[in-house]
C-alpha cells in the first residue's frame, strides 16, 4: 500500500504530516475531503480510537457513529472508544469501550457523547505511551480548539516517537468560532434551539406590564449564536455580542434604549453573547479545566444592570431572565447536522486511511476539506462587525450604535 | 328570564351566590358544570370582561378563546379583555381590548397571555368602580389564589353595591395546588416541558466525569410538578420537595447519598422543587407585588452545596444546574390541557349565565364542577408524602429517607 | 410464602385466579393495585417473561422497561423478552432476549417495541407447550383485546395443566377503547400526535382556495382519538365516528355542510375516524392476522366522495387528504403517558408476585386496579353519543345533526 | 431620484430590465443583492403588493413578514396581500389585505401562507389590468417555476405597456430545484420533518416481524429531499430518486435487494422520491392547474409491486407505507430556513427600489444575488448522480446499482 498524497513535513506552515516517511512534498496545505484510490494501512490490522473533548454540542455521536460506521465499510474490525476525553487514557478504571455498527446504530437519537467528554487531561507524552501501550493507529479526536491543540501536540509526539499514528480531528465548537470553516457541526441545531428561549422571553415579556426578557447565549468570544438566533427569531429588539463594544449607561447607551422600548411598544427582548461587554466586567484571572479564562457572567451582570436602571429611575421593568446554555448543548443534532457530521465524519476515516495525520475534517468555502491543525487553531473566528449579516442583524433588531 | 339554581348566599361555607335576590336556596355548594336550561341574562344586553392574573401558565390563551367563543355561541356582542390583570382597571392607558372569534381564533398556538398578566393591584373598591363604569355584567378571572381571592372580593363588594355582576374565576396554576381540583390547567404541559429540562440534566451528567445534573423546577409549596416530571422522565436520582423534610449533610443526607451516586453509577441526577428545604435557607420577610413572600432560592442554594461539599472531601463533581421556569411558563398548552381549557372556559360562561357569581370553575373527583371561590382559597393543596403517587416516585429514584 | 388475597376461580363472572390451589374465595373481582405485603414466588428462582402483540402503541417501552426495573427491585434476575409477539414462542430463529436495567435504561426514549411485535400467533396448546419447557414463571403480556383473549387462553390452559403461571396483561389499546378503564397507555400522545396532523390539514385548508382538509385518526369501532383530537385541537368542522351514524348525500348530509362552510368562511377541516360510516361501505369479510374484520377504508372514501360531489356541483375544492396513523403509532410516549405506563408496569408486576394470573393491570375511576381478563375483553368501550365530551365536542364543532 | 445600476433590456439574455428608460447599460446579469444608495420610489408615493402563487412551502410566511418590515423600513405605507395566488387578481370576493408590521408581526410561528395560495391564473393581460386598475407599483411574486414564468409575463407586458412596476420574485420551492440557487427557502425545514416521517418508518419496520418501512417524499424531478433526508435519518437502506434510473424486478433489482435485506437485517425502510421510476409507471398526460404534468404516484406503486412480490415468493412482508408531503409542507420554517427568507425578503425589496424588474432574489454560491427569472426558469436543477453528495448517500444506504 502505497501512501497517495502528501507530506506536509516540510510545510513550515503546517504542522500536518504524512505519516509515511518517504512520501513526497506538495505544496498546498488545504485538500479535498473525501475517499483515496489508495489507501496507507491494512484494514484488518488497524486498531482505531475515538475520544471526544470539552463541552457538549449537538451531533458529537452522529460523528461518532458515522466513524464507526466508516471504518467498518473499510474493513477495520478493532475500534475503541476512549472514555470521558483525553481522561480515558491515564484514569484508573475507565475502559476503552469496543465499538461497532450493532453498539452505535442508534445513539445518534440522543444528545450528549456517547463516549463521554471531559476538559483538560494529562501531559502529551502520557498520553501517547498510552497510545503505545494500546497499539493505537488512528485516533480521531473530536473537540474544540484546546482538544486541537492537544491533538496536534500528540501527533508531534508520535512523530518523534517514529510512531505510525493518524491523529484526525473534526473541530466541535457550538460557537461556530474556528477559522476557515463555513461552519461547525453543531451550531445549526444551537441556533434552532437557541430560538426556543429566545421565544419564551419574547412571550413572558410580551405577557407582561413592562415586560423585559433577557436571553443569555452561548459564545465565549465570538457572537455568532446570538446574532443568527436574533435573526432567525425575529422577536430580538438588542443583540450583545463581544465583537461589538457598546455602553449601557448614558444618553445612547443600551439601558437608555431599553427606557425608550418600553414606552414606545411596552416591552422588549435582548440577547447578549456570554463574553458580550467583557471590558464591562471585573476582570478575573482564574481558567477552567482546559485552560480558558473563566469570563465574567454578562448575563446576569446585564440582568442586575437592568433591575437598577429602572428601579433608579423609577419606572417599573419586569425582568425574566432564561439561559438555556445545558438545554441548547445536550440536543440531538437537526437533520442539516446531522448531514454535515455524517460527511465529517465519513471525511475524517478517509483521512486517516490517506495516511494522513495532525489535520482536521472541515467545510471551507462550500468544499469539504482537510487542513493543518496548526492553521486552524492560531486564532477563532469572529463576527465581523462590518459584514452584510451583522448589518442584516441590525437591521431587525433596529438597535442604534450604543456609542 | 329567571334564574333557574341556586343562591349561595346563606350558605355560609361558601361565599358564591346567585346574583338574583329571590332565588330560592340549595344546600350543596358544589354544581355539576355546564349549560342550564334557563339562563340569568339577556345575552344581546351582556358586556362580558375577561382578565389573566399572575404568572404565566400554558393554557391562559385557550381558555380567553374558549370563553370567547362560548360567549359568542350564547348571543353575546359585547366582550372584551382586561390588559394586564386587575391593573388594566385603573391603569392609565390600558385599553379594553375588543374580543371575537376573529380576534382570538388562533391565540392558542402561542403560550402566554393574549390580554398580558401582571401581579397585585388596586384597591377593591377602585376596581369594582371601573366595573361599575364600565358597565360589565359578567367578569371571568383566570388566576391563582391571590387573584381567587380578589375576585372573591370584588363579588362581595359588587353584592353589597346591589350591582348584578357574575364573578367568575377559572384556576390557573402552573403549580397544581388548588383544593378540591383533580388538576389544574397547564399542570400536564409543565410536566412535558420540564421533562425535557431533566432529560437535558441527565444528557450532560452522564456525559460528564463525575456528572450531576440539577434541575429546580416549579412548585413554592408543593411538589407535584417535581414528582410528576421525576417519575415521568424515569430518570431522577433524588427528588426534594416541600412537603417532605429532608436533610443535606451527615451520613443520610443528601450529599452523602451524591458521594455514593457518583461512586456506584458514576453520574447523579437531582430535581428539586423551588420551594424544597426552606428550613435549611434563611428566611426573608420580603413579599412579590401579588403578596407572596418571596422565597429564598433553593436551586442556586444546592448546586452551592454540592460544590461546596465535593470540593471539601476531595471529589471530583461536574455539576450542571439548570431553572427552566421560563421556558416552562411560556409554552403553548399540550392536547391534554387544551381540552381541559375547552371544558373550563365553556362551563365559566354557563355559569355566569346560570346566575352564579363567587364561583370558580374546575374538576373534581373526574366530574367538571362549580365551586364557590371561599373554599378553594383556604389553603393550597399538597403532595400527601404518604400517598402512592409519592411512594411510587420514590420507588422510581430509588432514593432513601434523608434524616 | 402465603399467597395473600384471593382466588378467582369460584367466581363464575371472571376466569382469574390465584394461582395458589389453596387460597381462599374473595368477592370482589377488582381489586386495588399495588405491592403486597407476602408474595408467592421467590424472586431468585422465578424467570420472567414478557411478549408485546399486536400493533404498535406509543409507551410500549415505558412498560417494558418498568416491568423490568420493577422484577429487579423483588430480587428477579431471570427475564427475558419474547420477541415479535406471540410468534416469538414457536417461530425458529427467533431467540429469547435477556433482559437487565442495563439493556432497557433508555428504551423508553424511542417509540416502537423494543421486542418487536406481531399479530396473531399459534395454537395456546403450543405456546403453553414453550413456556413450560423454557421454565416461565410468569408472563406479561401487553396487548389488546385479541391478545388478552390470547392470555387468558393461555392463563386457563396453565391451570389445566397445573402450571403455577401468572399470567398478567398490560391492556395496550392506542383507541382507548377497554371496557372498565378510565384511559389506557398511549392515547394521551396518540391524541397530542393526531393534532398535529390536524394542525397541517388545517393550515393547507385555510391556505386554498376553498380548502377542505381531511384526517383519518385510527379507531375500528371508536371515536376517542377522533373526538378527543377534535376537540384540543379546535380547528376541526366536522368529527365523524363510529358511534354516531349519518348520512353523507341530502340536505342534511355532511356533503351539503360542507358546501355550506366552504361558502360562509372559505375552507373547512374534516376528522373521520377509520370505523366511521362502515354503513356506507361495501362490507368485506376479510380478515386480518389478528382476527380483525378489515374494514373499508373511509378515509379514502370520504375524500373520493367530497371530490366528487364538489365536481358534480361545479364547485371548486382543493381537497388535502392526510392520514397520520403510523406517525402517530410510532411516537414516544409524552410524559402524561409515561406517568401511566410506570405506574401500570410496576403494578403488573405487584400483581404477579401476588399471585394472580388471568389478570390485567388498568386504572377505573381514578384508582389503579387489578382486573379479570375475562371481564375487559367482553365488549369494547365506545363513545356515548349522550355524553358531554361528545356534546362538547359538537360545540366545539358547531356540526349539525347529519340525518 | 435616479436609477443606480442597471437596463437589463438589451441583454439578450436575460428578460430582466429597469424601469427606468433612461437608465444605463450593464453587461452581468447577476447582481449581488442588497441595499442600494440611490433609490428609484419615493417610498410615500408607492404601492406595493406581495402574492403568493402555487402549494405550501414552510417559510412562506416568513418572507411575507420580512417585505412589509423591509417596505416599511424604507417608508412605504401602503402595502397589500393579493389573495389566494393569482387569482387574487380577478376573482370577485377576493379583496387586497392591507399588510403592516402589526398585522404580519407573528404570522411566521404558523406555517402556510397568510395570504392564501392557489395554482394557475388568468391571461397575464387581464392581471395587468387589475395592477394597473390597483395602481400597483411593486409586486413581489413568491412562488415556483410557473408562477416566476407568470410573474415573468408580467412585467414584460408591463414594459410594453410602458407601467413603472417592478415585478420582482422570490423563488419557493420545497424540492430544492432552481437552478443556479444554493438552496431555496424551506428545503431544510423539508428535510427535517421528512426525517421525522422516515423515522417512524424505521421504528415500525424495526418493531414489527419482516417489517418494510416505506417513505414517500416530494420531489416531482428532483430527489433533493429524498437524498438529504436518507442521509440525515441515517435509517434508509434504499432511496430511489428522479434522476437515478433503476429496476425493480430481476436478479439485481430492488425487490430482489428487499428480500436480502429481510433475510440479513430482519426489516428494511426504503425511500422514494414522488418522481422517481416513471418510466415504471403509465404515463398519463393529465396536468394540474398550474400546467405541471400529473405524475403517477410512484409510492403507492411501489407498495403494491413490494406487496406483490413478497405474495408471489411467499415470504411474510409487513409493508408499512408513509405520505408526509402535507405534514411537510404546512410546517412553519426552522431557524435556517428563517434567516434565509428574512435576507431574500429583505433583497427582494432592495431590488425593487433600486428599479429591477423581472428578477429573482436569491443565494448562488454562498452570496445574496438578483438573476432574471427569464435565466433561473429555464430548466430545473438536478440532483448530479455523479456527485459527492450522492455517493454519501449511497455509503449512508449501503445500497447496490440496481441493473
Amino acid at each position: 500500500m502505497f501512501l497517495q498524497v502528501i507530506n506536509y513535513a516540510s510545510n513550515t506552515s503546517a504542522g500536518a504530516v504524512c505519516i509515511d516517511p518517504d512520501c513526497s512534498w506538495v505544496e498546498h496545505w488545504v485538500h479535498r475531503a473525501g475517499p483515496r484510490k489508495e489507501i496507507y494501512y491494512e484494514p484488518e490490522e488497524v486498531k482505531a480510537a475515538i475520544v471526544t473533548c470539552g463541552g457538549l454540542c449537538p451531533g458529537l455521536n452522529d460523528v461518532i457513529r458515522q466513524i464507526v460506521f466508516t471504518l467498518e465499510i473499510y474493513g477495520v474490525k478493532n475500534i475503541v472508544g476512549i472514555q470521558f476525553g483525553y481522561r480515558g487514557f491515564f484514569e484508573k478504571g475507565l475502559k476503552e469501550m469496543p465499538l461497532s455498527r450493532d453498539v452505535v446504530e442508534n445513539i445518534n437519537l440522543a444528545g450528549g457523547s456517547f463516549l463521554g467528554v471531559s476538559r483538560g487531561g494529562a501531559k502529551t507524552s502520557e498520553i501517547v505511551d498510552s497510545i503505545q501501550a494500546r497499539r493505537i493507529d488512528m485516533l480521531f479526536v473530536i473537540g474544540g480548539n484546546g482538544s486541537h491543540a492537544g491533538a496536534n501536540a500528540i501527533h508531534e509526539e508520535c512523530r518523534k516517537r517514529k510512531l505510525k499514528v493518524s491523529v484526525v480531528a473534526v473541530p466541535k465548537t457550538i460557537d461556530n468560532d474556528i477559522l476557515f470553516m463555513d461552519k461547525t457541526f453543531g451550531f445549526d441545531t444551537a441556533v434552532e434551539e437557541a430560538q426556543r428561549a429566545i421565544n419564551s422571553a419574547y412571550i413572558e415579556a410580551r405577557s407582561a406590564y413592562h415586560g423585559v426578557g433577557l436571553v443569555k447565549l452561548m459564545g465565549r468570544s465570538t457572537g455568532f449564536i446570538a446574532m443568527h438566533a436574533s435573526l432567525s427569531s425575529g422577536q430580538i429588539d438588542v443583540c450583545l455580542i463581544p465583537e461589538v463594544s457598546f455602553t449601557l449607561d448614558g444618553e445612547h447607551g443600551v439601558l437608555s434604549h431599553l427606557e425608550h422600548l418600553l414606552e414606545t411598544k411596552g416591552f422588549c427582548v435582548v440577547c447578549v453573547a456570554e463574553g458580550a461587554g467583557q471590558d464591562l466586567l471585573q476582570k478575573s484571572n482564574a481558567t477552567d479545566a482546559s485552560g480558558n479564562v473563566i469570563l465574567s457572567d454578562f448575563g446576569v451582570h446585564m440582568q442586575q444592570k437592568i433591575k437598577k436602571h429602572f428601579k433608579d429611575i423609577g419606572v417599573l421593568a419586569d425582568v425574566k431572565y432564561i439561559d438555556p446554555t445545558y438545554m441548547v448543548r445536550a440536543c440531538r443534532a437537526n437533520a442539516s447536522d446531522a448531514i454535515l457530521c455524517t460527511v465529517l465524519g465519513q471525511n475524517a476515516v478517509h483521512g486517516a486511511f490517506a495516511g494522513f495525520s495532525g489535520i482536521t475534517s472541515g467545510i471551507c468555502n462550500t468544499h469539504y476539506a482537510f487542513l493543518p491543525i496548526t492553521e486552524v487553531i492560531t486564532t477563532p473566528k469572529h463576527v465581523n462587525p462590518n459584514s452584510r449579516m451583522w448589518h442584516r442583524c441590525l437591521t431587525s433588531t433596529g438597535q442604534p450604535d450604543f456609542h
